[in-house]
């Protein structure tokens, strides 16, 4: 009886003891700013994305708001909507990012190439493209590879011509690709003078893992980022991304994302 | 106890009469060709299509060989195969065709434009292309019709410097579209100069519907020609569509279609 009586006790004691270190701790979190902190952390690496096919003008202005109200790094839009963007983020400093053959990447390159020069003198600081993923499955390496270094090239070369740095992302559609094709393109785009890796469209059949990221990681080194994109839509996952090794964020939750951290 | 037994009498020879009436018909038509006939007349409305991401050179060949032993109308590849298409169509009366701005329509319409021109240097014959969805939702309508305007004007008139008729389709994505803008883009492109109108991607929310078939021949009437594609997987379906008025229809069971007729 007694043993009961003292276990149940400390069991009790116990509880308290852990509610109050919590409470403590979330308020000395909360006082040094902690939520804030991590609001800031967070938003500084998010491309606020819209590339639905529907997307309106509206739809864009919104996005390019709130990206300036939050702090997002960037806007992610369709090109048709570089102009409009531009023009919404006007001495912002939230960054206009595109893509480029999307989201299926079976255009020829020289297309491609084309509409990320287009899109840069538009306004797009950032270019997204999509690599072809049939050459990769018919084991046209030479092709992937010339492909990725000519469009890198001819979009830094367009910012350069605009005196502005354009960082270019490469999307490799990783819910397509078998392991050692993941290991091949890494180290192409690695190569290739691109600043990013970047796992999805966001159309495929699926989206960012955290086993790519740390591929990426691994193989990337310091050198080459990667990008998370497709299928962030929690505070949670976001996390998981970046603990994995992901630089960049790309999602079209980054507003349920900060509320999380908010709320 | 007499009425029931005539009752019985009567259906049984009834159904006697339908099975040596359908048994005599469908022997009648075999020995006329029917399903030759039949088969004949489907494989020449065909575009037989692989547009998927990853298909290879090999699949696109298959595609090839199948389109040439079929004798479908059309193969519909992405423009990094029109070349390899060109190669094994060679002298076979195969059309190339081609998607354009595929399969969202979000790009720049200069973009589309270059990319048409492209397709068409490299062999293709016909170029179907995605509108943009998203000023369509804007009721920027002005802009709408000068895209649609400025592809099929520049495809054609790269067709014509190099002595070829290109048939252009305008692909309007009709799962994302309200009944009054279906009405306002028919009557768009019926005017634009573009030779058909085509009602899906088969990357949208949905593919072809009898409904909107039935719609665009009315407003279409004799000019316009109707390509229905998405979702077309069976003869019975493809049936539906033509019944409704589709001209030409997109398919990527054209095989298993075939192969329903012989069976």
């Amino acid at each position: 009886m007694m043993d009961l009586y003292t276990d149940n006790y400390r069991l009790f004691y116990a509880t308290l003891t852990f509610i109050q270190i919590e409470w403590r701790f979330s308020n000395v979190f909360d006082f040094l700013g902690g939520k804030h902190v991590l609001r800031k952390e967070i938003v500084k690496i998010i491309d606020h994305t819209n590339l639905q096919p529907t997307a309106t003008k509206e739809e864009i202005e919104q996005l390019c708001r709130e990206a300036k109200e939050e702090g997002f790094y960037a806007v992610c839009v369709h090109p048709c909507y570089v102009k409009t963007a531009r023009f919404f983020l006007k001495e912002s400093g939230v960054k206009i990012c595109t893509v480029v053959g999307f989201p299926l990447g079976a255009n020829d390159w020289e297309t491609k190439a084309a509409e990320a020069e287009l899109a840069i003198e538009n306004g797009a600081e950032e270019i997204d493209f999509v690599i072809n993923l049939g050459f990769v499955k018919s084991g046209f390496w030479e092709q992937v590879e010339e492909e990725i270094k000519q469009i890198t090239v001819r979009a830094k070369n367009k910012g350069k011509m605009l005196n502005k740095n354009i960082i270019v992302k490469v999307i490799v559609e990783t819910c397509y690709l078998e392991e050692e094709e993941k290991i091949k393109l890494c180290n192409l785009v690695k190569q290739s003078g691109a600043d990013y890796i970047k796992t999805s469209t966001g159309f495929g059949t699926a989206g960012a893992e955290v086993k790519d990221i740390e591929l990426f990681k691994q193989i990337g080194g310091g050198s080459l980022k990667i990008k998370a994109a497709g299928g962030i839509r929690t505070l949670a996952k976001l996390q998981e991304m970046v603990k994995a090794g992901a630089d960049r964020i790309g999602t079209s939750s980054a507003m349920a994302i900060i509320q999380e951290i908010t709320a």
